[in-house]
């Protein structure tokens, strides 16, 4: 097991690694932004190391500064969180170079799953289903308007190279497919830097449901069930829970082995997410994986007992995997909210500020993933997540019943949050039923 | 269900049962002594109503402020929590009286476990094995000396109305016997106002095993597993875990099918705990019940997955237990460690006071039941539990390695706290290894 590592995020993930580590026997570095010089995260870590000024790429995602509190700290090995590096090949390999242990999948698999027209293909070859569309991206206007025919409108143009929604188009018939490939591309170019897109099936209000995997370096694959993210907002999830109302034990059994036939296809190690989305006849298809540990693993975590950062820790350092697939067991029902600091009475505009009161809800079956407290300073810098309330109970209508208290007993005052949102929707009947997909929260919560 | 229930109690439990009402849709009503108007207890509580001065007598457990405050808040049943009234048959009886439902065992169930010389009898009438001893009392030292011959020395002399290791005395050889009676018979007289006392085998550092039992008004009684609590200091409880470390398969399910005849014997309803010693050789001997919620429930909760508070209201409200023997299931490991306002470094002396400083920890598997925040006044008229810090982990090792880091993100200034014994705990060796007893506290720490 190593001696030291480096936590290369800041907010809630970076404690989440910080305790697996430090109920691992391992010291912790945290490094920091000027901004984030009193943040929890910097207090939490046994030494911290300043990399530079508020934006992130100046800090956070600025790889020399990182590498460099690495080595100066004495840190063997540096785990990404999630957002940031976490995703970045490029950033793997460096660690590598510099003899540094990357806590994360290896840089070729991070690197195939980032081009998701490559990933969709390669899944294709491993025989995972995957959304019905072009092969590859679009090089030819003819061959386009051929592929959406044959897949049927209405289809959706994405890009390559997109993410948060962004180079994304709806089309309903063959008149509109030109204009909005040109489109779709003309925005993927200027904001990733690349215009390519493919087309793809638009499904009908489909489910968000996505397989933990965890894997070692022996071999060993592991999956961990199903969360479902169904509600999001504009692509950014709200809610999560595990296991999935939309499930039944053959879905997630077919499911479970796409997924682990997925991180198989490129030799994967370290804790993946495949995302999948499950349309109303009960067919799924893949979406793209997350070579990171997620925001909403902690559902997972609640079912199933499995400390899954620990186990990324572990695989890191070359054992083997504490468990067996035999061993994995799924028991009751998780749900997750992410408590933000934005406004949901504003088009959930953001909230900065300082927050003055900050009341955590306890007891039992209560479990609060948290960097804020009162005093703590929202930077405007930085993704809105303050904390994440995660519970357990015997079944879901137990899990709501607790969400509901545990919000009742969440004091936040300074800035505003996504609280209000969240008693909103325990207190929906169409949530309460499970009856959810991907459109819910746009369709029934105003300015969503 | 009920519409509204009363909680006779103050500090972490009265919230932890205002949380299981508020899950159950149930609405609550706090009491508080003058002390306590500005206690956490009091505002978590949809009302609340004052019973008199700060003083027990006057106000936890004078009864007839208790009833006045559910008649006029109209609350249709009763909580006791632990302590004050929770074992007062008398109490459960004048609820009953006043037409208000008692959440908690039929009042016989509770006089009859009472009496110890009492249960003695009727858990060996019931099949269950007690400590070797006399029948009854002691009334002729030529019967005694007869006695103590055939079970053995040496052997102990307890006061039948004993209690907090009062009244006890240990006799190695039979020329001893008669001074020790004599001693203990004033003793307990004079503690008491009853000298009666009756001879048990002394077993050499046993632990000390219970049984949680949970039953209905319809005849079904569910056992949910052990818990170990030879952590004691003067008999006072400081760590509990479930499950024990010195349990076997069969040892399990003999001690609980003997929990289930003790509760099938006094017609048991509500929870209930059978408290055994275990000694060395695997044989184990009926001590007590404790008629009520036990201070140390949530180790069992947190791996079972049964809310036992919850449980005890259905069942008060005339449900069925939720559960069935079968679909129990123990899961992993929990320890509970009692965070009290005493001083480790002077003797465990009480450290009243304003609490300035009260941080708790969080994040995966770490559950706090507190009623403590900073500001809060430490009062010198009640036990001095602030907090319960409970953790779950897969194996012993992880909870261990867990509550290490849990009670390093516990922070608390302003009074001393038993946070720095618990840390010793953690370090120490025996006790990591599960090699406990009622004594080794005792013998290893030093003021204990």
């Amino acid at each position: 097991m190593f001696n030291k590592i480096l936590v290369a995020n800041r907010g809630e993930i970076a404690i989440r690694v910080m305790r697996a580590a430090r109920e691992l026997g391992v010291k912790t570095v945290a490094v920091y932004s000027d901004a984030d010089k009193d943040a929890p995260h910097v207090a939490y870590a046994d030494e911290a190391y300043p990399i530079g000024p508020a934006p992130a790429t100046l800090s956070y995602l600025h790889i020399p500064n990182i590498i460099n509190a690495a080595v100066h700290t004495g840190a063997e090995a540096i785990h990404p969180g999630y957002g940031f590096l976490s995703e970045n090949d490029h950033f793997a390999r460096i660690c590598e170079t510099w003899g540094l242990v990357f806590i994360g999948p290896p840089a070729e698999a991070i690197e195939k799953m980032g081009i998701k027209a490559e990933a969709r293909r390669m899944m294709q070859e491993a025989g995972v289903p995957v959304v019905p569309g072009t092969e590859g991206t679009v090089s030819d206007m003819e061959e386009a308007q051929r592929v959406a025919e044959a897949i049927g409108y209405p289809i959706l143009v994405k890009a390559s190279f997109g993410g948060g929604g962004r180079g994304i188009r709806i089309v309903e018939n063959s008149s509109e497919l030109a204009e909005a490939i040109e489109r779709a591309s003309r925005e993927a170019k200027s904001a990733f830097g690349n215009g390519e897109v493919y087309l793809e099936k638009y499904l009908d209000n489909p489910r968000h449901i996505e397989i933990q995997v965890i894997a070692d370096k022996h071999g060993n694959i592991v999956t961990l069930g199903e969360r479902e993210s169904s509600l999001q907002r504009r692509r950014q999830k709200v809610l999560e829970e595990a296991p999935s109302a939309g499930m039944t034990e053959t879905l997630r059994r077919q499911m479970s082995q796409a997924a682990a036939q997925a991180a198989r296809a490129v030799n994967y190690s370290s804790a993946g997410t495949l995302e999948f989305l499950l349309d109303k006849s009960g067919q799924f298809y893949f979406m793209e994986m997350n070579t990171r540990v997620q925001v909403e693993h902690p559902c997972t975590e609640m079912v199933t007992g499995v400390d899954i950062v620990k186990e990324q820790i572990r695989v890191a350092a070359g054992l083997p995997l504490s468990i067996t697939q035999e061993q994995v067991e799924m028991r009751g029902w998780s749900i997750e909210c992410r408590i933000n600091a934005e406004d949901p009475a504003q088009q959930f505009r953001p909230s900065p500020g300082t927050v003055t009161v900050w009341e955590e809800p306890g007891g039992p079956w209560v479990r609060v993933d948290a960097a804020a407290r009162a005093g703590y300073v929202v930077q405007p810098f930085y993704d809105s997540l303050l904390a994440k309330l995660v519970v357990w109970g015997r079944d879901r209508a137990e899990a709501i019943a607790r969400m509901r208290r545990a919000l009742d007993e969440f004091h936040v005052e300074g800035v505003a949050t996504t609280i209000p949102l969240h008693r909103q929707l325990m207190e929906d009947e169409a949530f309460q039923a499970g009856d959810i997909h991907i459109n819910f929260l746009a369709e029934r919560i105003k300015g969503a």
